[in-house]
């Protein structure tokens, strides 16, 4: 199996987020499609598994746009200028929950969905947390959610939590943790 | 923490898969904020965990349009007119796979980037397989690729894995099939 041959690209529509490209492929067994896809743009983004010592992992309610409705979800945001993945995390969590962190580790870079948007998010698992805030650019603060990471199934059964971003770095920190320990 | 006010909506773009909105908010706190979100349309998408009697999932490699490259997943696909989940499922996995599946377990909705889009996705675990290939509309049929269930955290470490949607969809099957025997 091989990449198709891009024959064409057109830019659809292009907004201050997204760009709607088309895409004229020929696939190696010849046959001819064309595709849609919102390319990457802007900064790299992480999402971040804030755990504390007792073993709670902190998590948002924030509102979602895309639903129009509260959800429940781990702190999220863009790298700046010159921030690598672990420094942006660390600057999220400040911002949105309140919390440095002593350790960070980097556990992987998710795509979204990759059979038509080009973006990812890297997961960067923040423990040895200390209470600390600075003012971020949310519009209202969000609400932070302590959850036992021993109770995690129980998460998974709750349709508010229903991000596959979040619902993958929870299970890669798990992961992560039960390494270290 | 309650949802902000829909002060305006407008369409910034249309195409065949895509549509961008531009919506002007006033959260509680007074704090006004122009947001752009991508709402779902179409019908109900689907991603399938087959797993064989010997405890393989069946992963397929597929051109991601969103990277230009060949990528690992798992089957999905789109209800069609009629369908539940359930039924998409297995129909995808008959397309993609060559196996129906004679128990098919719905296990969570999960969003993609709630934030900017209102897509979901229903994850189905899929057991009881047998050999049944129907046509699909693939342009080429994607390789099969088994993996053991016992080997998952290998699987997280590979980079050639790495979408969030397929990544939250095993774990969940992983829960599912440890409840089940």
């Amino acid at each position: 199996m091989s990449t198709p041959k891009i024959l064409e690209t057109r830019e659809l529509a292009r907004s201050r987020f997204f760009r709607i490209e088309e895409l004229d492929l020929r696939f190696a067994n010849g046959v001819e499609r064309t595709y849609e896809r919102i390319p990457a743009q802007g900064r790299e983004a992480v999402i971040v598994v804030p755990v504390t010592e007792s073993g709670d992992v902190l998590l948002i309610r924030e509102y979602a746009a895309g639903f129009h409705e509260i959800q429940l979800s781990l702190p999220k945001g863009a790298a700046e200028a010159g921030e690598d993945v672990c420094a942006a995390a660390e600057r999220e969590l400040r911002e949105e929950i309140g919390f440095g962190a002593k350790r960070l580790q980097f556990l992987k870079n998710l795509s979204i969905a990759p059979g038509h948007m080009g973006f990812t998010i890297n997961v960067v698992l923040a423990t040895q947390l200390f209470a600390e805030r600075i003012p971020g650019d949310e519009p209202e603060p969000p609400e932070v959610v302590a959850w036992p990471m021993a109770q995690l199934e129980a998460l998974m059964s709750n349709p508010q939590f229903s991000e596959a971003r979040a619902v993958a770095a929870l299970w890669l920190a798990q992961i992560a943790l039960a390494a270290t320990n």
